[in-house]
């Protein structure tokens, strides 16, 4: 049974991956060149919104990280000693929570920028940009879905993070771990 | 003890409440009027940003959804039926992780558009718009600085929310609750 719990969090860490890697992809590899006024081409890459340019670095960086934790399971499972078992765990459980938090705030900003160059904003005398570079900006719109699917997984392991840490404590007494 | 951890989640939902409060209302009443060109005024208000506007409900309904738990927490903590104790926990939990998520996300979606608003972007010809309404950004930043206070108590109460729950558990077999 608690293998079937360790086999789920590799699969949701493995999952979490590959949605991580074709996200950030899918924004880097993301370019439309468009004639935009007398002949003088424009070519629109992710380096123009910065939220799109952090959020590529964040979520290659939470894909490390997600490698890491697998490694680290595959290599560390063997061993299981009460008191580096919890420590591991907290830390496990902490560094977890604080990937999936960045990883939504960054895409969320992402989508926040997005959102302002398909609607633009009059009141900031602002220009649409995505009526020109129409492929270009549904292509982001897939990478950003992809960013919430993988932050929905890193969520669910973050989860199971925290019933890890917890059930070694007692339900009676405050923070004090069980006798077993 | 108990007792200890029960009082420890209402202070901090309380402070998360006038926090989030503080927020709502730094973004709702920041106004600032300049003339613009020609004897044309121009009104600053957070209406400006769809951003800021989802924020200031987000933000709203957060401190209305720990108003409700501390409620909840008020008039409920008397029974403690094994049943129904861990379903109110469960539910608690999935509650909670929303809440911080939607909040944060939504913070971050406004530094965001925020950010935009100061650096402006050479590449999409979007100007900047902070050295005109400096008074008016800086009231943003601190709701928003706010708003991250808020979300880091809200992830500590949620915290707490998961030790309710899974401390119930066995750390033996998987997903089985305790026998005491």
């Amino acid at each position: 049974m608690k293998l079937g719990m360790a086999r789920g969090e590799v699969y949701l860490r493995f999952s979490a991956i590959l949605v991580l890697v074709l996200s950030a992809c899918l924004v880097a590899f993301d370019t439309q060149t468009k004639v935009v006024l007398l002949g003088i081409q424009k070519k629109a890459t992710y380096n123009d919104l910065h939220a799109l340019k952090i959020s590529v670095y964040v979520t290659s960086a939470a894909a490390g990280y997600n490698l890491l934790q697998l490694c680290k399971h595959s290599t560390c499972s063997r061993g299981n000693f009460k008191g580096s078992y919890m420590c591991m765990a907290w830390i496990s459980l902490f560094l977890d929570q604080i990937a999936v938090y960045i990883t939504l705030g960054t895409n969320t900003a992402s989508v926040a920028a997005s959102m302002m160059a398909v609607t633009g904003s009059e009141a900031l005398q602002w220009m649409k940009v995505c009526d020109k570079f129409s492929r270009f900006c549904i292509q982001i719109g897939g990478a950003l879905l992809c960013g919430y699917v993988a932050s929905i997984l890193m969520a669910l392991v973050s989860t199971i993070s925290a019933y890890k840490v917890f059930r070694m404590y007692s339900p009676k007494w405050f923070l004090r771990l069980k006798s077993t």
